[in-house]
C-alpha cells in the first residue's frame, strides 16, 4: 500500500538463535530498540521502524529442522518463507494449516508474531491451535525453548501462546514447531449468485449441514467488490445474465479425501438450492477443471489487487457479527454521503468482502486520493461502529504501529493494563518493536 | 481414584461474577487463600485444598448464556456439566468440541481451566483453538471480561490463554465462549487387531491418507489392556481367532456428513488392508450397528474402569514419541522386574494404550496395593524416560498438586521461571489455588 515509510541506518540478519541472543543481549545492554522483520508484508506497520532502531532480520535463518511425515510435526527456523514450507511438506502429502495472499514473500515467524489468518483458518483453525511450540528469543537475550513436538502438554502455563500474535514485541520468535494437516486429495469450489444480503446467513447454514467435513471456504463478496474484480480483470466466472439481479456473491470451496464423494455432496447441494421453493440463490456455477478452479478463486482472491488498480484504498479488516457485515458496508457507505464525501474526486467505492464463516468482514474504501477529510470521516467513526457490536477492530492483521491509538476499542482498559503488565515483566526496558501494539 | 483427601472448612458457591469478584477481593485482601472448585473430577489434586483454604465451587453458576445457531458459537457459565451442554447444542445439530469420561460431571470452566483434551482432540483440535473468550474473575476480584464471541480478533497479546491450563492458580474463569462445530451425520468405527506394535505407525498413515477428514480417533490398545478389558466385561468384540497372535489393538473411528461415503471409505480402507501383500493388521472388525458401535468404543473406555477392578492402579499420562509407545510400557515392565517388583503381590500388570493421534499415551501400573516401593521405582524413572524424548510428563492431565515436583522434566529453568514472574503479576499475594502447578 505505500502509506508506511520508515527509516533505520542498521539491519542485521543474523543466522544462528545464538546470534539472535547475542545480538539481543548487546542491545539490551545498552537500551538500543530493535525492531524484528520477516518477509516485510504486514498492513499496519507492524516491521517498520519508527525512530532508527536496529532491524533485525530473520530471512537468514530459513532452513526445515525437522519433518516428521507420520505426525505431520513440522519444525523450521523463523525465517522461512511460508511457500517454500508449503512445497517442503507437499511430497509428504501434507499442507501449511495457513494459506494467504503474501505466501510468496512472508515468513512463518512473521506469520506466527502477527497470528496471521488467512484462507485456511475456517477449515483448520488459528494458529493459537496449530502451533505446537515456539523458540523465542527473550529481549535480554535469554532463549526460551519451548520448542516441543507434544500435541498435548498440560504442564503449567502456555507461555508460548503469549508470543503468538504479540508482533514481536515480547521477543522474537526463533523457531516454529507447527502441526501440518494431510494434504486434501480434492478440491472444488462453486459461485453463488445471491438476490439479498439477508439469504448468506441461511445459506450457510445449509452449506454446513450439508458439506460438513469438507466445506473449506465460505467467502463473501459484496456487488461492489465483484464488479470491480470483473473490471480489473480478475477472472469473469459468470455471464451477464448469471449477475443480473445478484446483490452478493458467496465462494464455497470444498476439500476432501476422495473425488466422487466430494463432487456428489456438492452436485446435491447445488441441486437442492436451485430447487428450493424460495430459492436462497439465483444461480450457481460449478468449476469443472483446475482452471476454472483457479479462475473462480481470482475472482475472491483479484478483489485487493482491483481495489488498488482503482484508486487509492483504505482498509478495514473487522470482526463483527455475520448478520451485520452489510449494514456495515452500507452504513459506512451512507455515512461518507451525508459528510458530502461520496463523489468522483473523494470517495468512489464502499465494499466488503471476506470470510464469513471467521465472522471477518474486510471493508474497503476506494478514494480518488489520499485525504485527510476522509481519514477523519472513516475514524473514529468505524472502530466506533465495531465497538458497538463488539467486534474486532483488527480481525486478522494486527495493530501494528497504525492501530495503536484503536486499541481500546477493542480491549477494555482492564486487558490493556495486563498486556502492559506483561510487556514490563519481559520487556522492561522496553527495546523490542517500540510504539507497536502498546501506546 | 481415592489418592487425595483434603479438608476445608468452608465452602462458597457464589451466583453470580459479581459474587465471584467480591468473595476473592475479599480474600485477597485478607491473604486467605482460595481454591476453586468445578465438577472434582480431576486426576492430579488441582482443586483438592492442602491447607484449609476457603473452596469456591462454580457449581451455581450454570446457565447457558448465548448460542448461536449459524455460527456455533456458545457462552455459557463455567459451572455448566460437559454433558448438559452436550445435551444444549445437540438439538441444534452441535456438538462440543471435547468430550471425555467424566462428562456427566466435569465442568467447563474446569474443562478449560485444566485444558482438558479427550476423545475429539484428534479431530477438533485442542481447547487453545476452540475456546474464543474467557470472563476471568482476577484474584484481587477485578473482572477480565474477554468474553467475545469472535472468532479472529488480533488486538493485542492473547491474555486469555494463560487462563487456560492455569488450574486456577491465575484467577477463577467464570464465564466461556466456545466454538461447537457441526454434529457429524454418521459415526463408524472398526477394531483392529496388529501382529506387533511396529505396524501401528505405518497403520496411522495409512489409515491418514485413506479417510483424512473423517478421521475422528485412532486409539490404542495394548495386549494387556485389551485382555483386561474383556476379563472385567468391558464389551468383548472379537472371537478368540480374531485375537490370536495379537500384540495390539487399534480403534478407528470415522464421523462424517454423509453415511454411505464415510462406510464406503472405511470398506475400502479394510479391504485394502486385508489384502495387501504384507498386511499390517491380522483382521478387523466393522461394528454394523449402533449397539456395536458403542460395545467397540466400550472396550477402549472401559480400560479405566477394568484396571480398577483388577487392583490399585498408577496412572501416568504422558506423550513421547508415537515409535516409543510400546517402548516405553515394556521398558517400565522390565525395571520393575528387575527391581523384583513384577510379581501377584506388588506389580500384577503394566500395561498402555491412549491417543496415537495425539501421542498421548496413558501408562498404568496395577499393583496389589500402593506401596512406597513400588513409588520410588516408579519415579523419577518414568520422569526421566519421557524426559529423554523431550517429552510431557502430563499430556492432559496437568499437574496439580501431585506433579508441581515433577514439572521441571518437562520444562526448563527459563518457562518455569517466566511461569513464576506471570504468576506474580497476576496473583502477587499467592491466594489463588497455592500448591498447584508451582511448588
Amino acid at each position: 500500500m505505500g502509506r508506511f515509510r520508515g527509516s533505520s541506518s542498521t539491519v542485521l540478519k543474523p543466522k544462528t538463535t545464538q546470534q539472535v541472543s547475542q545480538i539481543l543481549k548487546w542491545c539490551n545492554d545498552r537500551r538500543i530498540p530493535v525492531v524484528p522483520q520477516g518477509g516485510n508484508t504486514g498492513l499496519v506497520g507492524g516491521s517498520v521502524p519508527v525512530k532508527d532502531e536496529l532491524i533485525l532480520s530473520l530471512s537468514n535463518m530459513n532452513k526445515v529442522r525437522d519433518f516428521d511425515p507420520v505426525s505431520g510435526i513440522l519444525v523450521a527456523d523463523a525465517g522461512c518463507i511460508l511457500q517454500s514450507l508449503t512445497d517442503y511438506v507437499a511430497p509428504h502429502n501434507h499442507i501449511m494449516p495457513i494459506d494467504l495472499g503474501a505466501k510468496g514473500s512472508c515468513q512463518i515467524g512473521g506469520n506466527v508474531s502477527t497470528n496471521a489468518g488467512g484462507l485456511r483458518l475456517l477449515r483448520y483453525g488459528s494458529l493459537h491451535g496449530t502451533v505446537l511450540g515456539l523458540e523465542v528469543v527473550l529481549p535480554d537475550g535469554t532463549i526460551l525453548d519451548q520448542l516441543t513436538t507434544l500435541r498435548k502438554d498440560n504442564t503449567g502455563y502456555d507461555i508460548k501462546q503469549l508470543f503468538i500474535g504479540a508482533e514481536g514485541t515480547l521477543g522474537i520468535i526463533t523457531g516454529v514447531s507447527i502441526l501440518t494437516p494431510p494434504a486434501p486429495q480434492a478440491s472444488n469450489n462453486v459461485i453463488l449468485a445471491l438476490p439479498s444480503f439477508k439469504n448468506v446467513l441461511p445459506l450457510y447454514q445449509t452449506v454446513k449441514r450439508q458439506l460438513s467435513e469438507i466445506l473449506s471456504a465460505f467467502e463473501f463478496i459484496d456487488r461492489t467488490a465483484y464488479d470491480l474484480a470483473v473490471k480489473h480483470g480478475q477472472g469473469r466466472a459468470l455471464s451477464d445474465e448469471d449477475i443480473e439481479g445478484a446483490e452478493c456473491f458467496v465462494l464455497v470451496e470444498t476439500s476432501g479425501g476422495k473425488r466422487e464423494h466430494d463432487e456428489e455432496k456438492l452436485s446435491t447441494l447445488l441441486e437442492s438450492l436451485l430447487e428450493a421453493e424460495t430459492p436462497l440463490i439465483n444461480t450457481g456455477v460449478l468449476s469443472q477443471s483446475p482452471a476454472q478452479f483457479s479462475s473462480l478463486w481470482a475472482l475472491r482472491e483479484g478483489v485487493t489487487e482491483a481495489v488498488s488498480k482503482e484508486g487509492k484504498p483504505y482498509k478495514y479488516d473487522i470482526s463483527v457479527p455475520l448478520s451485520s457485515f452489510q449494514d456495515v458496508v452500507d452504513g459506512t457507505r451512507e455515512h461518507l454521503r451525508s459528510k458530502g464525501l461520496l463523489h468522483d474526486k473523494a470517495v468512489k467505492h464502499v465494499l466488503g468482502y471476506g470470510h464469513v464463516g471467521d465472522g471477518n468482514l474486510h471493508l474497503n474504501i476506494v478514494a480518488d486520493s489520499y485525504l485527510p477529510e476522509i481519514q477523519d470521516a472513516l475514524e473514529p467513526y468505524i472502530y466506533e461502529v465495531v465497538s458497538s457490536y463488539r467486534g474486532s477492530i483488527s480481525a486478522e492483521h494486527g495493530i501494528g504501529h497504525q492501530k495503536t491509538h484503536a486499541l481500546h476499542y477493542s480491549k477494555d482498559h482492564v486487558s490493556i493494563n495486563l498486556m502492559k503488565k506483561i510487556k514490563n515483566v519481559l520487556d522492561p526496558n522496553g527495546i523490542m518493536n517500540p510504539g507497536k501494539v502498546l501506546e
